[in-house]
């Protein structure tokens, strides 16, 4: 296994030499933070990531939860873990100073969320599972709320989850049947059931605290009638905590992301399930889509960086493997090389460097934009906001789709020792196949980029998205090495353009299903351009750096980077051919196709 | 689960009415074959597949082989298995008659091998090592080691083994260094270490036959230094059989194939490990190819089955799933329909079945080819082994490349369900993805089509496959539903004609490196316009199936195969665009990359 997980390096050149985080500190927002606490910030996580989290990354896969006597075990690190996540005020980062946090920019806290899942991705999800339902309670509870809950939430002594799914519902948010019928106690009675619920249940904490989607009693039909609830699993009594009537009925025996319990709920077997209300009746699932929204960013990171993990998992196997000869001198007298210097091991690093960076890129580029939607006033702010909400689905996706190919060349690269669990990284493959399907399937990604944030405002996300990447393209042209990047960039945006052009004159003459026929499609292509435009910043970037006469090893790792570029230009970028080709004919080939044939 | 994990109408529609196996019997070496005896073969797979191998699928995963005392313990069910192989003629199906087999096409075999191992991978690895290694001996073997090995793995009392990997040497097979010393005795004493050996060791059987690569002692070095040994665990003494000094060093611990152990050997700790030569000395690694080609292609027909049982385990699950509403009517007070007929999960399962039975095709048309270099006279038999030979590499790597993502999107069907272990859709997850490893790596297969199989005699071979790519576009020219299909498959066939003809100059201006620095994206190319050609043959055959007045089953099924190509036509082939432009640029970005470049 190798010692290293990500590079500090690259990390420090996204956020400071081409998302400029410092920037944000110029905002009243973030006016306390500077680039100093930001790196202060950062090398805490790597610690924590280096001498907590990463030393049990392999003994949680193996020694998963187990349910006994309606209670879920878990890995002895997960009580110190959040003990200290909560004393590092990891879990409040981002929350406002008044609250006891640190007013911390997405930004930071998504680099950190970044090396930490890359130690350990499992371990990760409890801290930042916390951390967004307490943040849910924060922007739309009740003073009482936020004074019970939130403190014990920041300091990692309670468990924050996300119910949502059920048995019957899953990606269809609008079939949810757990019902919440009204008290004159303040509080409603919950019942129903609830299924993978990540962290559900377990002994690494003293209670587990569900943000909780329900129907009130009467409420209407669908997504209108859905209520937001915190439904604690030990409720606090005069005499101190008791059962609230919250019953695990089991957990989920899974492929990967193993150190961490998928758990399925019953809520108010007795009748005596208490949820509290956030907010407003029936305006619950635009409140749970701030956490969601946070949480699919989230996905994305989490999946960035498990393929980092498998990169340098990967490339110390290939500096280390010695096997076969140059193509050129293949005398069987002369020694044997490391594999890194044959052709294709190296494609296969050079692919994975460009979905690990390039994703990073992305994501570090929505979370700024979530922090100016945050800090910035007035058209700025509802530009970014647009940015953000265009981009989330990209962001979640590309990194999920194309990190299951990274870790698969990782893999690869180890030949049958990639297939065996002495090395790290078929661990990494199990792991990260979730990615795609849990916070909203890749298909649910597609509708929702296409369906509804392309076509949002008349296109106005959109038109703020394609003068990003024209003003990106238009400042390569400067440059003699990246001029023809800036060209192709250029050309996939107006092929972006074109085919977004074609697909929303299907939608006007309303052909709906036509439009949207093939969005998970629509969707590969856009991330792709996304890739290319963030790997042409971090070009632009680059070439400022090489410029700035750098030390021998920094020069290196400019260079390292270059290639990179240059590999996603010359063999991903143009995997658009085939998609345009494909969309453009909108021939609704799959929906013609009558569901009956696919039997035999 | 699925009840069903193949279809028997497709494999009957394949070898019937688009490969026409009953022209086999044409030829003398088949003449004692029929249609009806083929299909009582096929039958009696079948039976086999349901009865014995199907139900032990999930348990044969659960429940790994373990290493205890030096001895491999397996599943249970694999003692009677490999009996029941041995009755039943399975091992020695493809051997002639006289030497007690049944003279079994390949093609006929292959069919058997495919619904076995979607039934169940792991198992069915058992009897076809054997097979293979008891053919190694039938060809090349002494008549005494024939008739003292391969009897009893005929019979499946023992297992036969391919013993080559050692632990500096995986893919460089130049550098094994097991000793083979002489003695006036007539066999050789053997020194080394064998890792990754399936079945190398296990009690479902009465002994483990090994051929294994060696080089004797002063034996010229590199590949032209290995010569083929056969060595068993226990070798026949004058008091029975006696311990051969081949110990279990251990098994590996693996994501998938876990019904089947791989093993760590060690030779001749006591200098008493006998070895006997098979053919001359030398002449080693030539013989192993006769075992390995069958071996790739056993591959590629492995991954096909996994896939196969996949597509059937999500293809039940979305027909019963109820879950959302079709997007032009999404009241939600309606009943939720079958995610079977949300366009992007239709579009799932037809990617599977473009990706299953496009490949089982061209694993059909391989084995064909096989049977024809053994049937054939003259030209004839050169033109199918030279065809054989050349798409050797593709029918192994592009069902396993391929088959890797066809199971993904099976898992993605099943949503959570998918990752989770209550359905067996992770299983064929795990299972897939030792495929593009073993038995030559992808990187190794690409380096072989291009490198030597593509050149090879001038090119002839690549003439005669082009001829037939043409032969089949003009067949399509003539019906208006294919004539489309046979341009694209013509233009295809051109832009291979473009790109190979472009990269052999670099050969001939004596640049290998650039040559072959992207002979994997040149295989996928490659792959991609062989399942083409193969859709294009099977929409052929499907346009005269619907033209002779099917009944409404058989027309359905019809037509369901007919979308099935028209989605591999619109939705893959239109991945070779990207491909093309990449192989054209021939720029040697990855050569120039320095690995030193990779660290940071």
């Amino acid at each position: 296994m190798a010692e290293k997980f990500f590079s500090e390096r690259n990390l420090k050149f996204l956020l400071h030499e081409v998302h400029q985080a410092q920037d944000l500190t110029g905002f009243a927002y973030f006016a306390e933070h500077s680039r100093e606490s930001f790196d202060l910030v950062l090398d805490t996580a790597a610690r924590l990531a280096r001498d907590v989290l990463k030393p049990a990354h392999r003994e949680m896969d193996q020694k998963p939860p187990v349910f006994e006597n309606g209670r879920v075990k878990v890995h002895p690190l997960v009580r110190p873990l959040m003990k200290e996540c909560g004393a590092g005020g990891w879990i409040a980062a981002q929350s406002p100073f008044e609250a006891g946090g640190q007013q911390l920019p997405t930004m930071i806290n998504a680099a950190c969320a970044f090396i930490m899942n890359a130690a350990n991705f499992s371990a990760s999800v409890y801290p930042f599972l916390t951390a967004g339902a307490a943040e849910l309670i924060e922007s739309f509870g009740s003073e009482e709320l936020k004074t019970t809950f939130i403190p014990k939430m920041h300091s990692g002594e309670w468990q924050g989850t996300m119910a949502l799914t059920e048995p019957q519902a899953g990606s269809s948010l609008s079939d949810i049947t757990t019902l919440a019928e009204p008290t004159d106690q303040g509080y409603y009675l919950l019942r129903g059931q609830k299924i993978f619920i990540s962290a559900g249940d377990h002994d690494g904490v003293d209670n587990i605290v569900h943000l909780l989607l329900a129907k009130i009693k009467g409420a209407p039909p669908g997504v209108k009638g859905i209520s937001l609830f915190v439904a604690p699993k030990l409720r606090p009594g005069p005499g101190g905590l008791e059962f609230n009537d919250l019953n695990v009925a089991g957990i989920y025996h899974k492929l990967g992301y193993r150190g961490c319990p998928l758990t399925q709920l019953s809520l108010g077997e007795n009748n005596d399930c208490r949820g509290w209300l956030v907010g407003e009746a029936h305006r619950g699932l635009p409140y749970m889509f701030q956490m969601m929204n946070g949480a699919r960013i989230g996905v994305g990171i989490q999946a960035a960086a498990i393929a980092s993990a498998a990169y340098y998992d990967s490339l110390e196997y290939a500096r280390t493997r010695l096997q076969g000869r140059r193509l050129t001198s293949k005398d069987p007298t002369t020694p044997q090389i490391p594999i890194l210097e044959h052709a294709d091991v190296k494609r296969m690093l050079l692919f994975q460097r460009a979905v690990v960076e390039g994703s990073l890129g992305l994501l570090l580029q929505v979370s700024r934009y979530a922090d100016l939607a945050k800090a910035a006033e007035g058209e700025d702010q509802e530009k970014y906001a647009l940015l953000l909400d265009l981009l989330t689905p990209v962001a979640k996706t590309y990194p999920s789709e194309m990190g299951i190919l990274a870790v698969s060349q990782a893999l690869q690269i180890l030949g049958g020792y990639g297939y065996c669990d002495e090395f790290p990284v078929e661990q990494h493959f199990r792991d990260m196949r979730i990615h795609p399907i849990h916070e909203g399937t890749t298909g649910i990604q597609g509708l929702d980029l296409l369906g509804r944030k392309v076509v949002m405002k008349q296109g106005r996300a959109l038109s703020l998205y394609l003068e990003e990447l024209e003003k990106t393209a238009a400042a390569a042209s400067a440059d003699e090495v990246l001029a023809p990047y800036g060209r192709r960039l250029s050309e996939a945006s107006g092929k972006l353009k074109e085919v977004t052009g074609r697909l929303i004159g299907l939608a006007l003459e309303g052909q709906v299903d036509l439009f949207l026929a093939d969005s998970t499609l629509y969707l590969e292509f856009f991330g792709i351009i996304a890739l290319a435009w963030q790997w042409l910043l971090q070009g632009l970037a680059l070439r400022q750096g090489l410029a700035g006469r750098p030390s021998e090893a920094e020069a290196g790792f400019y260079q390292g980077k270059l290639a990179a570029m240059k590999f996603f230009f010359h063999y991903e970028l143009p995997k658009i051919q085939g998609l345009v080709g494909r969309l453009l004919e909108s021939d609704g080939l799959v929906l013609s196709v009558d569901s009956g044939f696919l039997a035999d």
